[in-house]
């Protein structure tokens, strides 16, 4: 039985079971205030920051799986069961969970009663709304009892998670009416609190979660349901909570419809009180005035609604596959989006307490949204590119609350610096804001020392061209994209961290992967001093550039493929020499996206290579063989055990580096044929993928792992923003560069015709493809007149361009 | 109903039911290997360290609480159950947990089957034992399934909560016949593995936890013990468990004993290997055959009992008050070695993540165990002497498995460094090891720069004088004893550290509490300095203490009690002027037990104003009235809401400070009476304590909270070893000084007399005690001879004294 289906009309997809292999999630929130959901309605949600302003406690890696949510009790005479399943795990009559954007729907029956939940995240406003609509199905009246159930985290999920004795004190809540207040630590440092409003009187309310739950016992029934009465408990220290119960009659084929408000809110110092120990209450009643009604969410819905039809209508495909439209229009770039707004830092798999922001994830991910979100996307570079020191080098990581560089983990990575270079000229192509070149932005932070965003980027240039290597090659530092090959660390003690323990001076170890990547990034560098008219800086960049193509040709490059690094010994890593690890797909992917090795045939022979070495039913791994043993000069990489992660997974996120490599030397059908392998909505095999059918994950497990196709670390990736690069851009081939819009198809012919309608520059062109020939020779004709080559020109806002293309 | 009694015969505390207001748990182990184990099974266990070599996984703060621990599902027909009642709970027919010294017993009784469980650490073992007995107790052939379950923790405990999306991934086993090896990351960094066996054939095993329980479910019903057999399960990433199922098949009458251990082992580096990827098991089975038999356990047990027999002889009480017998010889020693060997690091409150073994902790911990584990206690101080840094200060805590210092919390609590004088003192004092003293310790581990034991405390000494404030009195720097009272912080932004975060130049914030420490550890540093023949040293120490207590007659009394400090503006803490936070508990207790304004009465005075301001009936709070808002110059403390914690709850660990205060003013009936209100033994309203009620809890809510007396964080406290010296060695009296047993009793007369066996320095002191007039007077008749003054002359190695004492 399938587990669900994609609903293209509602840009929804339909999970009709609740027993997937994996909680299959779904984001609400679009600016700062976000919210993980499961089908379940388990997960958290939390302001700005996953970590510093979690605003529901939510367990990782708990037993059962995904408990903690937004839950509500049904008690329905005697019987008491959950619409989302969980946590009574009541048997359901029908189930069926809808994630669409911005929103989920659990809808559920039981014994003659319907249950529909809508969780949104209204647009403007920290908070979720959760409406239930409870229908009486049935041929007899019911007296029900609803019960609400949040459990609050303590503000700070590390703390929470890790200082128990301390968090069993500082626990306070206050209630009014039907509303919670979740407060702790109001009375000190915080100016911000919590609350759980429901838009009817209530029976009663707890706040003391092991009140309400009764000794020992689960969520799956708390003393509260089963006994039918809230107990008015008072947390005081201990584990606050929000529960409401309140009473719902119906008559057969009656509805009722409840709206809750999970709000929050800060008040300005001035206004924290309204008496002593009291929380001045103002801004939460304007909150509730404007959130708590069935109206307000018609009218919540209605505008989530509109601002992602007006998002996604930048680009829209017509392709006649249906998997491959809703992937472009509709899937992934909504998870580019989602992936945009969260970087890695709280998914299913990633706890929001590690991480933060990273620097090389956000400067990718903003290629999948320059289009979508220009506005954030300017903002994002800017405070990127704030963490930037004065050598060029950058933090890894900075804190969404604090935009401040994460000390723990610093500095070092050598490829990070260039990653803004090409964030930065992805915005300038999609936007034409050349302006932003100019903007002035502090050197970590310190507004003493700043220098224009171009400055910024020259530094991110010259910060290779200073680290350079015995051959020429740039010098790899802790590491480069991949993060576990660590070839200056050396550790040989348990718990330390393979990227920050360093014992070597690091003046050997190269990086072809930077090699590649400085290559392809210092072009767009190129272009944008030519932008601002620097005829100086484009040569010396052009001479680096051919310098390097020149080293990465001498040393580089290994017989039938790419090397990918010299270690702290000058020995080779990815090369014909080794045992394991012969051959890596990243200076694959991006020496050839630069265009190394093109005109001598060494990337058609590289890329077959790839082919036949690492290519399998479910992706490309990372390399082969995966490493058996650990290697003290390769780090982590060799940490994990075979096919997993680093060590010989399928990376999804650089499979479009291949994808990608494919269209520069003019093969579409095997790029296309890469696509499908990872594109979600091609996915066969859904009980071994196991997470969400809808989005990418990080990693496939590679052929060496016994479990070969089972997916891990899903929605957050950088997987979204290539995926979509690759397909958008290179096989549909329709981008924007400084000049015009690229219009290039390499696709495989069973995409035989396409329109893509593409909005950019205030301009909308309306392409018409017949893909004849994959992309070998390309004739436009634009407003039904012949070009020469393949970039439009960008027209005036306002105005349609048709485009109609053989490839 | 009670929950439970104490065994006093079996040296046990028996719980009757599993339905306690929290869990009550036990600790096994007593070197390298220890596990918390609650009376329903649930904990963990670790090798020496609980954050970097965690064994087993534990949620804390979990629903339902304390999920997680050696479970064993019986399936007698299809009716699943557990002996420990979680995680299954079906109802019992009968239910027993027995918590005796370094083993737990559960007995159980269903469907006319009895199942007793035996879990225990074998001394001089890296393991855990779990034997399990099973009784067919009706009239009709069992045939049962028997399953066992762990899950793993993947080693480094902080990692394993926080960083999920790598640890789904490293996950490994082998399976080998009866033994089941957790061996994750054993290919890379890690040398050691651990193992969990059975001394039977098995049906089955698994060790992958989501196909174990199947999707959704809670440890309550595995899927496994729901169709009756493992699933031959291989864990692969994911979650690595061990669950053995057998085939039990008893007669009526019938019983069978099953024999599991759980343990851990380190393999050499050129042993790891049997073959590429498969462990090295010789060592295994080594332990296997020690440990793996019923006559394994038997004995084990056997030396248990010997181990803890010798250690309780060193003080042995008969006082006619069973309470007042079980405390001093038994439960109150034994959280006193359970405390000495875990710190604070891990309990049912404290996670085992966010603490090492803290210094100043750690010194006070050894006050209880000089004279049940002089060895160790040597060792210990050696430890926490190469924490020293040479400029005195000393590194708040250190981590157990590596000793080194903790970077993240640092130094800079300017009390943390007398408090070695004290542990070395009590270390002498019992032991007369004075060359302990000329023993060689680095500095900040750095063996290049060392000094003798005594130079290091000249440092401690000197550390106090070299940071005086205005007043002449210590500067209190991040904190002193009072890790909340931050008077340098000053703090207003969420998620900063009260104690690491300083804005202030810390050259004006005093501490009156330091200043009393001062001139009574100061005390005991010039006796060593006498003990080494050192009289200019002793002679600038008296100088140096005179002064002190000058200054604190001078600058630290405000009229009826002891000021608590001066903040960074010189404003007074803890004084008459205050609104909130008038009086604190802390400087009365040190200052009097130091003699300060004893002769002045000023003393008496301040202790009338703890009895009337402070005491209630649930202990001396630590300060009054608690404080209502946060007050930024003060930190932390005013950060817990009234009642909580440092914020005016009950701090049983200086509680004792002020019964020994008591006793050097001749009180002797008003100490009792304290000791009386926290000593576990004389609890009353267990419902309302809800913490074990054999063992101290380091806080019980004050009477500013609306739970006072409501226990937290009970079992490692400084309330163990406090309240042991206050009974022990000031109330009932008898304490080793360098030149002999003091026998000074000062106890109300309602322990009208009493007899203490007294083993020390290798002869035994008789002591009888008529208590007639509260230590007002004392006489002493040794070995038939009065004695002038109350300290007995150390007798021979293997000589018995018999004291006579009327008091």
């Amino acid at each position: 039985m399938p587990l669900g289906y994609f609903d293209d009309a509602r840009r929804e997809y339909v999970i009709t079971t609740p027993d997937t292999p994996a909680p299959w999630i779904n984001y609400l929130g679009t600016e700062d205030f976000f919210s993980l959901i499961s089908h379940q309605a388990g997960g958290y949600c939390f302001y700005k920051d996953a970590r510093l302003r979690r605003i529901l406690r939510y367990r990782y890696n708990n037993v059962p799986t995904d408990l903690g949510g937004r839950y509500f009790y049904v008690r329905d005479g005697s019987d008491v069961w959950s619409p989302s399943f969980m946590p009574v795990k009541a048997p359901l009559d029908s189930f069926e969970c809808r994630h669409g954007l911005g929103y989920t729907t659990i809808t559920a029956r039981r014994g003659g009663l319907s249950a529909e939940l809508l969780f949104l995240v209204p647009i403007g406003h920290a908070a979720e709304i959760h409406r239930v609509t409870l229908t009486n199905e049935g041929p007899s009246d019911k007296e029900l009892i609803l019960f609400s159930l949040l459990e609050f985290c303590l503000w700070n999920a590390y703390d929470d998670a890790t200082n128990l004795q301390r968090n069993l004190n500082t626990g306070e809540v206050e209630v009014e009416g039907s509303t919670i207040y979740h407060k702790t630590e109001y009375r000190e440092r915080r100016n911000h609190f919590a609350f759980y409003h429901v838009n009817a009187k209530v029976l009663g309310c707890d706040t003391d979660r092991d009140t309400f739950l009764g000794r020992y016992n689960s969520f799956a029934m708390p003393e509260a349901c089963e006994k039918g009465q809230s107990f008015g408990s008072t947390s005081s220290g201990g584990a606050p909570i929000a529960s409401h119960s309140l009473s719902v009659r119906l008559r057969p084929g009656e509805s009722k419809t409840l709206v809750f408000v999970l709000g929050y809110v800060e008040n300005p110092e001035d206004e924290k009180w309204q008496s002593p120990g009291v929380i001045d209450k103002r801004r939460t009643r304007a909150m509730i005035d404007q959130l708590g009604s069935v109206d307000a969410v018609d009218q919540a819905m209605a505008q989530l609604s509109r601002h992602w039809t007006a998002l996604l209508s930048r680009y829209e495909l017509e392709s006649g596959d249906p998997k491959l439209d809703r992937m472009v229009n509709l899937w992934n770039p909504y998870q580019c989006a989602v992936t945009f707004n969260l970087s890695r830092s709280a998914s299913y798999f990633e706890t929001g307490i590690g991480r933060g922001m990273g620097f090389r994830d956000s400067n990718q991910d903003l290629l999948g949204v320059v289009h979508l979100l220009p506005e954030r996307a300017r903002q994002r570079i800017l405070d990127l590119a704030s963490t930037q020191f004065e050598d060029g080098s950058v933090y890894h990581q900075y804190q969404p609350l604090t935009k401040r560089g994460n000390h723990d983990i610093g500095s070092g990575f050598n490829d990070d610096p260039l990653w803004l270079i090409l964030g930065v000229s992805a915005y300038v192509k999609e936007t034409g804001d050349i302006g932003i070149l100019e903007e002035r932005v502090p050197f970590d932070h310190d507004l003493d020392r700043s220098g224009t965003l171009f400055d910024h980027l020259t530094r991110s240039f010259n910060h290779v061209l200073e680290r350079l290597g015995p051959h020429g090659l740039p010098l790899i530092g802790r590491a480069d994209w991949n993060d576990c090959l660590n070839l200056n660390c050396f550790s040989t003690v348990p718990d330390e961290s393979f990227q920050t323990t360093s014992n070597i001076d690091g003046a050997t170890a190269e990086s072809v992967l930077i090699a590649g990547m400085f290559v392809a990034i210092g072009t767009e560098y190129a272009e944008l001093a030519a932008l601002l008219r620097k005829p100086a800086e484009v040569e010396r960049a052009q001479q680096a550039i051919e310098r390097m193509t020149r080293d990465v040709l001498r040393s580089g490059y290994d017989g039938d493929w790419f090397l990918r690094a010299y270690d702290a010994k000058g020995n080779k890593v990815g090369s014909q020499e080794n045992a394991e690890g012969r051959i890596y797909v990243e200076p694959q992917g991006f020496c050839v996206m630069a265009g190394i090795g093109v005109k001598e045939g060494l990337a058609a022979r590289a890329l077959d290579s790839v082919k036949e070495l690492l290519d399998t039913r479910h992706g490309v791994v990372l390399l082969h063989p995966a490493y058996t043993s650990y290697h003290v000069e390769l780090g982590e990489i060799s940490s994990y055990p075979p096919g997993y992660k680093e060590n010989g997974g399928v990376f999804c996120h650089n499979n479009p580096w291949i994808m990608i490599a494919e269209t520069v030397i003019g093969r579409g059908d095997r790029a296309f044929a890469y696509y499908k392998k990872l594109a979600p909505a091609y996915l066969e095999n859904i009980e071994l993928h196991r997470t969400e059918p809808y989005v990418y994950a990080q990693m496939v497990a590679g052929k060496a792992s016994p479990r070969h196709g089972e997916a891990k670390n899903s929605w957050l990736t950088g997987a979204a923003a290539w995926n979509y690069v690759a397909i958008a851009h290179y096989l549909l081939g329709i981008r924007p560069e400084h000049d015009g819009l690229r219009v290039a198809p390499c696709i495989d012919t069973e995409i035989g015709e396409f329109k893509v309608v593409r909005r950019c520059r205030g301009a909308t062109y309306d392409i018409r493809v017949k893909n004849l020939r994959r992309g070998q020779s390309i004739k436009l004709v634009v407003d039904g007149r012949a070009l020469d080559g393949t970039l439009v020109p960008y027209a005036a806002p306002g105005s349609t361009v048709i485009v109609e293309c053989e490839a």
